[in-house]
């Protein structure tokens, strides 16, 4: 069997971008991938400015508590301010210019002022309250590389240097298909021997959290020109194919001979559990994910083994994970796998899932997240352990 | 000061869900929250099902490892098998559903087997390899609550229900202003006096990543009239509005009077760091919620002060958020504030951002979480600390 790490290490292996860029407007690049570096352009802020309501003075030119000062301008925020005159002050708030020639802002509270002047009962040290040129980025600075994902701060810091549009990669598009006579729609009476189809909604949903573009292609009869039919289509139609169930050697499961004829197929055995077999080929060229059939399997080894990969092809360089480590509430034997244990975190540490069976997607939903534990390593009460929290994973 | 805690249970006092419901889609639902419990109609799954490929038989119909057994039907996953005659055994697949008067599967690997006939050389104990009907969920269960803010896994989990639409609360319209006249939006040329307005697409990103509708009514003049036009717009426009900057006694902020006019104001000061200048109250009788202006201060007031309020509105319940603890590689003396301090994990630990004033957005994007340092507390190298990723925030 191949351990989770090395199952990852050899898709990543063999992935590479598949997408190219594309220009688009900020406002609409979150979760997107940057194509770019952003560099800055201009010093945030862009020149010497005030962090109070106040007054701005050179420090020198103050005596003590009981003098006044001249106010010799009046500065708000967007407004251009003069040299300031000497041995005067100027009125000044927050978000304004600093005018040239002061080096200190007192804050309002520690003056007594009139519209003509102002008496500074409690001087600040020499630079006080002034938010420096540059304080946040300078010019020709990277700020962010290119390949990574786009959050809500990442869209305000590109903003404030004045980008409005920029090169992104397009979003990766991903094909699911399922395969199985068995498999009934939604909204649709299930027949005597079948079930719902939940593979292809789990499938539909993660591949959406993550931003990328999904050809549903439904579902495969369990036979060998209805399936190599989609293939094809799915090999024309997305960068990557991803499909569930059918991908064993049973007589029954056809995907592998499919697969085989149309491009390259290779079944894995992964010490990872829920979710053993996988298969990893090409169709026509196009890379082939083929998950196991079992939903909780479909879902962990999505976010698990599949996640790097698909990002690779999307171009996003920060995926890397890093598991918080938190207390078990539960027990658990270790084994010859790696396990993904459904847990949920409450006051008191992590409480797993009462069935961990890889056909209760419940579990899923009740929980909040995985603990990841190592082959061979029992887990018990009060234990630390390594918990991946679902939000994490997206 | 109020603390955080006090100011978001008093938020959340004054909050109420603000949309109604509408049925959509299951595809569309990523994101949404649950406007109705999901209560399982039928069992998951159907039947006792195969976990295997093999073979289904009645385990005292087995005599030694050196009998044939005849093999009296062959059922493949989706066909609807006949009840197993006395004494025979049926050829069975993975997902099939169990013949009546079967009780074992016996995976083909202890096996050996011909189109007529099978030799069992290792019986399995009573039941073995069979999933039961009902083990992910049984018909009346509820699986899933209104409030609930759907994932990929919850649409697997309502489709293998055979629902293909549901009832979700509409998206939350979240109207979004800024006042400034030292504000210019990006691509126009940064005139004198002026930077870009960063606080925008901040918000406007965030409110995206929380799936909530964003009206975005741009930048107010500095000057009563043109603010009081655009809190109406927004009034009339949106379930909740969100502003940045311009809120506070100052002589050049008009927000409080405007608002005063329309509705009602409390100024709060939390302690919260970076944000502590904070508003709340309604204009035309749609709360507004009035973060402060620099930049990190935004951001951080958006995740940990307007969040739960938000999703209050929303109808969202499932929004709790628990602190994962990390190891810190960094030294920080406590304040009076709670501080928000915007670090990065790596294999040692967290390590802080160099610059924490909240005019250095830099340190957000360069993060990818937050520590929550309680009041007067000092942070020392090697403490644990709480740590909050940003995707649990999301």
């Amino acid at each position: 069997m191949l351990s989770v790490t090395e199952a990852v290490s050899s898709l990543l292996e063999n992935g590479k971008r598949l997408v190219s860029s594309e220009e688009i407007d900020l406002i609409s690049a979150l979760g997107r991938t940057l194509a770019e570096d952003i560099v800055a352009g201009l010093d945030v802020p862009p020149t010497d400015n005030s962090a109070m309501d106040g007054y701005a003075l050179r420090r020198e030119d103050w005596k003590d508590a009981g003098s006044d000062l001249r106010i010799s301008q009046r500065i708000t925020a967007g407004s251009v301010p003069r040299p300031l005159e000497l041995g005067t002050a100027a009125r000044i708030f927050t978000g304004a210019e600093i005018p040239p020639g002061a080096d200190t802002v007192v804050m309002q509270e520690h003056c007594k002022g009139s519209a003509e002047v102002v008496r500074i009962q409690k001087l600040p040290g020499f630079g006080a309250n002034i938010r420096p040129r540059g304080q946040d980025m300078i010019s020709g600075q990277k700020i962010l590389d290119a390949g990574h994902r786009l959050r809500g701060q990442d869209m305000g810091l590109i903003a404030s240097q004045g980008i409005g549009s920029i090169s992104v990669y397009r979003r990766l598009k991903v094909a699911i298909l399922s395969t199985g006579d068995e498999l009934a729609e939604p909204e649709n009476a299930l027949q005597p021997g079948q079930i719902y189809n939940s593979n292809r909604l789990t499938m539909q949903g993660q591949l959406v959290a993550w931003g990328f573009d999904v050809v549903d292609l439904g579902v495969a009869r369990d036979e060998p020109s209805a399936i190599r039919e989609l293939f094809e289509e799915a090999a024309s139609k997305a960068d990557v194919i991803m499909s569930s169930g059918g991908v064993s050697v049973g007589e029954e499961d056809h995907v592998k001979d499919v697969v085989e004829s149309l491009g390259s197929i290779d079944l894995w055995k992964i010490a990872i559990k829920p979710g053993k077999p996988f298969a990893f080929g090409q169709v026509n060229g196009t890379p082939f994910l083929g998950l196991p059939g079992n939903p909780v399997s479909v879902f962990v080894t999505m976010l698990i083994i599949g996640r790097p990969y698909l990002f690779c092809c999307q171009g996003t360089t920060d995926t890397a994970v890093y598991p918080t480590s938190q207390t078990a509430c539960f027990e658990k034997r270790g084994s010859a796998r790696e396990d993904y244990i459904r847990v949920r975190l409450g006051e008191n540490g992590l409480e797993a899932f009462s069935s961990q069976s890889s056909g209760v997607l419940l579990s899923t939903s009740w929980g909040d997240g995985l603990v990841r534990q190592p082959v061979n390593v029992d887990i018990r009460q009060g234990d630390r352990v390594e918990y991946l929290p679902w939000p994490v994973l997206n």
